[in-house]
């Protein structure tokens, strides 16, 4: 029975990472590595943190972009290190920390030249000042396709920082702007759609130029009401799902935020609008509880600085998500973007 | 005049980076960042450090080690992750700072299946518990070559951290090892030199599997006698260089340090044992500056550890560097391993 036991666990280790998609494989990666005790925000959340002192923690975040993946052929190598600064950014954002410095550890072809080298410094440099925040050393090494990996650390006070974890039965889902964006954008790049440009600029431009909400994250932060916060950068549905698994409850989405380009290319190109607004992903819009009686006076607050906070449902205690789509109740499947899955 | 100065400084942006190597790269870079203010170290240390407060830094630095230059056939995925983790921790120590947590960008090509990555995040863990460290987080991506990008944070007391700059006419040179063995190492690996077994051992070893001198580099900060500090990464050579330009002084070297093993190597395949101890690379021993008459006191501090330091000269006005070699002081090139112009 031990034979076969450790044959089944040897034939599943000898899997392809194309067999079984991103999660399995950091999953894999996390059950060999010791965990750090005593840790504040340990794997599986937007951050890391850990205590520096009783009060304080330190806060960190490498997420890394890659030609191979991640950089559609529209996509400037200004833009494409500004995004590596921006994605990096949200995570801080979702959580309410605002980052104190970045890192960069950028692969280069050698068939780059040094313009392409000073684009990307640019749009890194262009991305961290952005936020308030510097460039404060790195590495550089050859590699087949563009690598541009961003640490970024900050320090935050423990107390009140927003975690995945913390989500109450009755609290609102909310989240700081409308989805679709990206998906539309993507499909317009790399299916080569054809749209008029008044819809093809908004769209393009999500997945070319995205923002971090950092205003909003610290705004929320302060607010006090925040329960449980998640970026987006994987989609709406992941980070609903991400937020369900994190606090075994379910949430019950009446009112979903699509923007109105999305709609329009949506309709015209036959595609379902709610598959676009669920299912996309790099959209680095906040998805947050909160308290119910704390919504307005929060809503209030972002809209003094020119953000915006869209309930669109609420938590409940069935961990399964239900979504009103076009009147009707439909459960909501647990997919999204997936590495190495989604790939040929 | 004006358009002969722009078509100048234009046709040098349009040079491959082939053509001008990894320094010039990282100077391109360093010129469009904007940087930090009243930051405590800035590119051009071993890591670079901000303040948390008047009395504590922030400590952070990233290093990747790529497949497509850094890992030669017979080192092991095991092996890869960990040398990832101790070139960081090498800059750490050379600081004399102890890291706290690792955060990791893993690129993966996907061929690799779930036994190589879980090859690689033992590996990646061998390395943080031998240096007392943690990796707390991560991120994955698809890329062509096996990237493993790793982001270092700790933080230290700003008093007394090692820096590269500090040295004084006189100081002695010192460093914490033999030198030679990696670049012996890398050319079995590499060019495939046959040689016995005693010998093949220990060359292959120091490339396979490399130290970082953490005990020592906290030992060394401990004695309050180091005026400069700098790792070996880039070879003897060019660690001694960067010393040299970071304090506008100079250095005669009067006993270098050569393993054994590397003379016997060279003598046996008729190559410059100076070259390989001088112009190696990969290689983690510190090479530092301290006053002279703190030396015997350091020394034993360091064997009651059961580790060694190694005067190899001294410190002199003259921005030069020469070496007695033979019996003969001759002057040392500035040179070393430099990624990119190294290659093809």
């Amino acid at each position: 029975l031990l034979g076969v036991i450790l044959l089944k666990k040897n034939s599943k280790l000898n899997k392809s990472i194309k067999e079984v998609g991103e999660r399995e494989i950091i999953s894999l990666i996390q059950k060999n590595l010791s965990p750090m005790p005593k840790i504040t925000i340990p794997f599986g959340d937007d951050v890391s943190a850990f205590e520096l002192d009783k009060k304080k923690l330190a806060v960190i975040k490498t997420d890394m972009l890659t030609s191979k993946t991640d950089i559609p052929n529209e996509m400037s190598l200004w833009q494409a290190a500004r995004k590596a600064i921006v994605m990096n950014v949200s995570d801080f954002a979702s959580k309410g920390v605002k980052p104190s410095a970045a890192i960069v550890s950028l692969g280069l072809p050698n068939t780059f030249s040094l313009k392409n080298v000073k684009e990307i410094a640019c749009g890194l440099n262009a991305g961290a000042r952005e936020y308030d925040t510097y460039i404060i050393g790195g590495d550089i090494g050859e590699t087949s396709d563009l690598i541009i990996a961003v640490s970024l650390f900050g320090t935050s006070m423990k107390k009140g920082i927003m975690q995945r974890k913390g989500a109450n039965i009755g609290d609102i889902v909310a989240v700081t702007g409308q989805f679709g964006k990206t998906a539309a954008g993507l499909k317009i790049l790399i299916n080569e759609i054809n749209v008029l440009p008044k819809l093809r600029k908004p769209l393009v431009s999500s997945v070319c130029f995205p923002k971090a909400r950092l205003q909003e994250g610290l705004a929320l932060r302060a607010s006090k009401s925040v329960t449980s916060s998640i970026d987006s950068s994987d989609g709406l549905a992941w980070s609903l799902f991400e937020l369900s698994r994190s606090n075994k409850l379910g949430f019950l989405i009446n009112k979903i935020p699509i923007a109105d380009e999305v709609r329009e290319f949506a309709e015209s190109n036959g595609l379902d609008p709610f598959e676009l607004a669920f299912y996309g992903g790099e959209e680095y819009e906040l998805v947050i509880t909160l308290k119910s009686e704390s919504l307005e006076k929060t809503q209030k607050n972002l809209e003094k600085n020119g953000s915006k906070l869209i309930p669109i449902g609420k938590v409940i205690k069935e961990q399964k998500m239900f979504a009103i789509i076009n009147g009707k109740k439909e459960i909501i499947e647990s997919r999204g973007w997936e590495h190495f899955k989604n790939i040929g």
